[in-house]
């Protein structure tokens, strides 16, 4: 790219707010697990809306390719630039205030750049809960979110990302700004188009702000951590608990042995609170507007008949808040701790919650016949449906070797849950690195609808190219 | 129309599945207050989607529009052929067969010309709750629900239709199948198609089924019907029950002092269960998954401290499921005592909620002084800041001489509601009544993102042309 452009670029948000390639730009142009390494003739912090509507009215004018980017911690490489040197990286962690919290109104009015945790402690603080939850919550971006649709530990009771936003701010790419910053229960005036730009990863404009829904604090949990022979009996809980406390089950997480395995060698902090590691452990969570005591009320009773049925083998009720701390953190630690445990092969997926224990079963097969010492990793958002179905290398085996065979086992996981009507980017998104597979997992009249809204926002291709579509 | 024409269209149903202008098509053409009247040259009947692709492949070969229908109970006449006798009517009324439930993943596969009491009775037969619930539920259609993202009563808790579908099957106007019938909780994988149709009133594509969220029944619920001097104490009942009671708040409804005159005087059977009715009442109703004492544990304190603290001034609380009925009964009639009090003007509008009473009292002042002895009949879903702001015509006054000044007044409301940032289209939709209200409601730039997603999907401007956009 020529200087004149780069420095066009630079003077729509000032010099001491944009990188170039003299400085290390390696936090903006890498992914976070190195699995892209792009170039960008610059990065560039706009610090309002104003500003990202001037890079992207002079990106339009001057055919340039933009790259938006929140914290930087998605595991799909959908916000770093690509090879060619040519895209702009537009970083909106300046744009990170809170603009309003309506309590009355129960709404956070938020720049796209405020880091989750900051959001959750402003609820929190104002006596609110946002609940979106995840394990990046520390630096991920709530536009980066947005624009994800991501999921984490709370969608069984509160929904995604998409169920928490109630309007948005989207500079479009050729620099118009749309305003669609409601805070409505019910509005139906003409197409839906928050909920198009909600999980389109920035293709077809950068959401700048948005208005995120705020809910009343449960006033007590109750949390426990129970043992389990099946998966099949996991969802026989799921269906108690579900019956029983419906909308007040607020978390519902599987994991199998081995990452149990793997947290508690790697970690020794993190308690088992178990007699023994089981085939797979459940961490449930009922909430309760009232008290601890009336979570547990509800909670205690089902694991009983669930242990008197036989339905679970073993269960630990966290008999205080800093205990219930300490079983999330089990949860909470897995994927770190699987990174200490070598190579890795990764799948976000979901399937329909009942098909759980039938995805577990035949993906274990195909794992045990293609690779009969890999270690399996599987721990997930159950109650979701959703499953981070992992693989680990087997004990003293190299790393590349294992790693080498990640191309076709990737496949034959994603063919199993096309096959069984599931996702095979659940949560974590397509960005670049599901692309080709969103071509297998689609059918040829629903990638036409995903081009023709494509070509209808962005017809030069501008936004964040390469990614999604 | 040619003759010939006609006899294509009637040829992919079949003849018995016809109907044409020589048969009374009233039901078909006529908006059902008779605001629109229209003319077709055929209603067809489709029996599968299959036909219904086969229709609209004939239409976009030929250049025919068409006006997709459901249960034919919508209020703006976004279900009903113009006057040029040029539109073909599909009414989906034959597709209504449930394909499936899926106890397991709370899950109900149904067809677009499912009665919407038929798939709530399906779901209890089932011990399983779908919550949506309006007042025309007993001819209202699954498909028309979901084109118009219908609300009603259960919006407060389970959310608008929107929230309640998981997956569709769309015919698009080319004639081809989109099978997007998932039922997954967490899909990231592209643009978010299934929400585009939802809302979009027919105008690109044909919904023929859908999978819908399922929910554990309630055990109990604790109604209360409560007196009170001004909506901004009603604002103050909403706020204590929402902090105590959570997502088990499951319907808070305001209702002027007239639409309960109206109700009790002209349907003696509604009983009111206060001492006397007060300028304001609020239907009150909280659910629990454990038992009807547990829901009025919750309520009944709320109740105890708002009268303590002066928010309300009178309150009964339902002491049986028939009283419970009883008290719904006196909101769900008022809709129709209001049509036996002569000429009314309607208006169907959203403000962000803690400005219901602001909206409240501007709007009093204007039809004060412009039709000093017009009656007020506002009511409607306070917790969703949803009110169906009516005005009933004076006693004895002319009903079309109080009609004649409708277009002015509802000027006047609705730029007041654009004013508080609010919808002018709230819960009903578009249609062909407010499409010109829609240029003034809505910012240049979003038109023309409807615009170029009309024109992605129907460039021929085939499907239910003159609705919404």
């Amino acid at each position: 790219m020529k200087d004149e452009l780069v420095w066009r670029f630079v003077e729509t948000v000032g010099e001491k707010n944009a990188l170039l390639p003299s400085q290390d730009l390696t936090h903006y142009t890498h992914e976070n697990r190195d699995m892209f390494v792009g170039k960008t003739p610059a990065v560039l912090k706009p610090g309002s809306t104003e500003e990202v509507s001037r890079i992207l009215s002079l990106a339009s004018e001057t055919g340039t390719a933009v790259v938006p980017q929140g914290g930087h911690t998605g595991h799909v490489g959908g916000a770093v630039p690509d090879e060619t040197g040519k895209q702009i990286v537009v970083s909106l962690e300046r744009m990170n205030r809170i603009r309003e919290i309506d309590l009355s109104g129960n709404a956070l009015v938020c720049e796209a750049g405020c880091i989750l945790e900051a959001i959750q402690k402003v609820a929190d603080d104002n006596d609110r809960l946002f609940p979106l939850a995840l394990g990046s919550q520390g630096s991920c971006q709530i536009g980066g979110n947005i624009s994800t649709n991501a999921g984490g530990t709370a969608v069984l009771s509160y929904g995604n990302t998409r169920q928490l936003v109630l309007g948005l701010e989207v500079v479009l790419p050729s620099g118009e700004i749309w305003d669609g910053l409601r805070r409505l229960k019910k509005d139906n005036t003409g197409y839906d188009l928050k909920d198009l730009f909600i999980g389109a990863e920035g293709t077809l404009g950068i959401i700048t702000a948005a208005v995120l829904k705020l809910f009343p604090c449960p006033k007590g949990k109750s949390v426990a951590l129970c043992g389990l022979e099946t998966p099949q009996h996991a969802l026989e809980l799921f269906e108690r608990a579900n019956h029983v406390a419906g909308q007040s089950l607020t978390a519902f997480e599987l994991m199998a042995r081995n990452p149990v395995e793997f947290t508690v060698r790697n970690f020794p902090a993190v308690k088992l609170p178990l007699q023994e590691i089981y085939p797979w452990q459940v961490l449930i969570e009922v909430s309760s507007n009232r008290s601890e005591e009336d979570a547990s009320s509800v909670l205690q009773p089902v694991l009983e008949e669930a242990l008197g049925a036989g339905v679970i083998i073993d269960a630990s009720i966290a008999s205080s808040i800093a205990q219930q701390k300490g079983f999330w953190q089990l949860r909470e630690t897995m994927p770190v701790a699987q990174k200490n445990e070598g190579g890795s092969m990764k799948h976000d997926v979901s399937v329909p919650i009942h098909k759980v224990p039938e995805f577990l079963s035949r993906a274990d097969h195909i794992i045990k016949d293609e690779m009969p010492h890999a270690r399996i990793c599987a721990f997930g958002h159950m109650g979701d449906g959703n499953m981070h179905y992992n693989i680990s290398q087997p004990v003293d085996a190299d790393a590349g070797e294992f790693l080498s065979r990640q191309a076709s086992i990737n496949d034959m996981i994603h063919d199993l849950v096309i096959e069984m009507e599931g996702s095979v980017a659940a949560e974590h998104g397509v960005g670049r690195l599901k692309r080709k597979l969103l071509l297998r997992a689609k059918s040829e009249i629903e990638l036409q609808m995903f081009r023709s809204i494509k070509e209808a926002f962005d017809p030069n291709n501008l936004m964040n190219p390469g990614k999604l579509i």
